[in-house]
């Protein structure tokens, strides 16, 4: 029977969190229905996404993070796109990356979808200038 | 008026083609309907594309391709992302980079999306083995 | 010519109706602009979506709801998920059941739309509470 | 109790079927599992659709054809852009114009979906040349 | 190398957009992140989108708002909605053809996305009675 | 730090297994491109998506067989509509039940859709016809 590290992804998912913009995350947590109506099941999601696949080192942390933040623009889901550029950000991201990739993206997802993705990115700017 | 640098655009987009995987584009290219039926408007796509997106240095060419690649997952493309996952490989992702981004897309788009980004990574790697 | 039975729909559809929760879909038809603008149109669509449908005796129709529950969570649209976990409560269905099926349904949607039917499902606890 | 006038739509119906390009429609009848598994309900709702919508004259029939293709390429479903393609060209739309809209509908849905826009327009005109 | 006749198209876009709904461009261009933090890209888009596409005479411009309409109610974007039944009323469009088009749209994108057609069309109205 | 009951969900998840069709699993388990891919990561999806959800008896299983169909064709992905809908009738749901939910979701999803989801439930049918 297959034997998952979980206590090992536990504390990778720790770590993980320290270097995310914890102050992004601990405000939209607040606010996440899945966490209060099924906390064990989204404990388990948040240590499996951070602890297995953010953690995991073949990609470096700041990669992934603009990777997430390009899917979740072709999905269309703003908060999702603020968390993850201020991530980025958090990581070393610049300004000028994140626009550069919305630029990137319009090709594909066209203009309602990029412009999701601008206003995101136009929110976190906004939030880190205060 | 506003001026763009068109010329300039088509100069770096082709020095961007030369840096993707040429084999995969002509393929492509090749069963392209827009590039037949509207050539012109297929041509400037891609030259703002390549030439003003892709060109632009402030995201470095292969991170570039792995976002491409994350948007295409979350918008559910298959032959895109076998398209984007080849680029990615031709400028030095490994397998292992493209399994781990693939890993980590899941949590946002759920099981059939995630399955066709590694069936478009499959398809790749096959052809890559061959 | 085909024959539809359009009185004996409308007739089921009411009945239909008197199961539902007629607080909610007061609420909810009261803002609906197709309601407004197309109002013979909509009233056909209620009609055979009640009648035809809903009151079909094949599925039993607290089944109905969380099916429709669970389509409206693949669509992503909150407001209309809202409606349906309502009327599957109304209908018998309990909490406990509503969360399961949002946890079941994480695999195939991904987490934005997982957490947008958490938050319809908590959106519609709360104010069953009050 | 609202009386819908469904005799009245059936004929109307008919007439627009006439209108349309019988034979793209037929191919694609024969092949609509909705019209085995639930014949009186695909009846109904191609009675609505026709009698109902594309038989009111407010808006004429060709420009109603061509929304219905922008919609599609919206939602990005082949077989259906191409029946009505088909459908808009035997009321007298010219493949200049349909080229000229998925030109048009590129900046709101990006390549993927306008290049599938463009391949089903190059598959009706390809049926056409033969 | 191509030549794109990008003056051309400048001039073209500026004739469009005298033709179009200024009061509502400018108070949705004011908004529009995309247009703050890649001003250049923007107006890229909106030289090729106007110039290039909507200029061209092969289909009349209210056909063309219609379709843009219809491709964005099946993307499901209300605020482009908006727009573009207000250009198309400011084109010549009725209500009674903007509530037809919705209409006939429900059978291809279902309720709630038709819902959203009609609540953009209800908020055009509205502003069009103040 | 919390405890996940993996090996319980294990156990679990291999009873759900062989209530489920296991002969259609195979069939797709077979050319699941993720299970190839990242084996680790896929066996963990399919513990927690059996052992943690399905298994879980606050819901029955057939009613949760068919809550994931509803959702597949939200999401419009047919090869797992026409999985889900195998393992619905292994259960005991009927053709009839099948029928009935489509018709239904028509409602919500609109044509494209909903024929995705007859088309899927053709295919089983057929399959078990043979």
């Amino acid at each position: 029977m297959q034997k998952y590290p979980i206590e090992e992804w536990q504390a990778a998912a720790e770590e993980v969190a320290n270097r995310l913009d914890t102050a992004v995350h601990r405000k939209h947590f607040a606010g996440n229905a899945m966490a209060e109506l099924a906390p064990e099941f989204a404990s388990l999601v948040q240590t499996v996404a951070r602890g297995r696949s953010y953690a995991d080192p073949t990609v470096d942390l700041k990669t992934r993070a603009l990777c997430t933040v390009a899917c979740l623009v072709g999905l269309g889901e703003q908060p999702y796109i603020e968390t993850w550029i201020a991530n980025a950000m958090h990581l070393g991201a610049t300004r000028e990356e994140v626009v550069e990739i919305m630029i990137q993206l319009f090709t594909y997802v066209g203009t309602p979808k990029a412009v999701t993705g601008f206003r995101a990115a136009q929110a976190v700017f906004d939030e880190l200038s205060e």
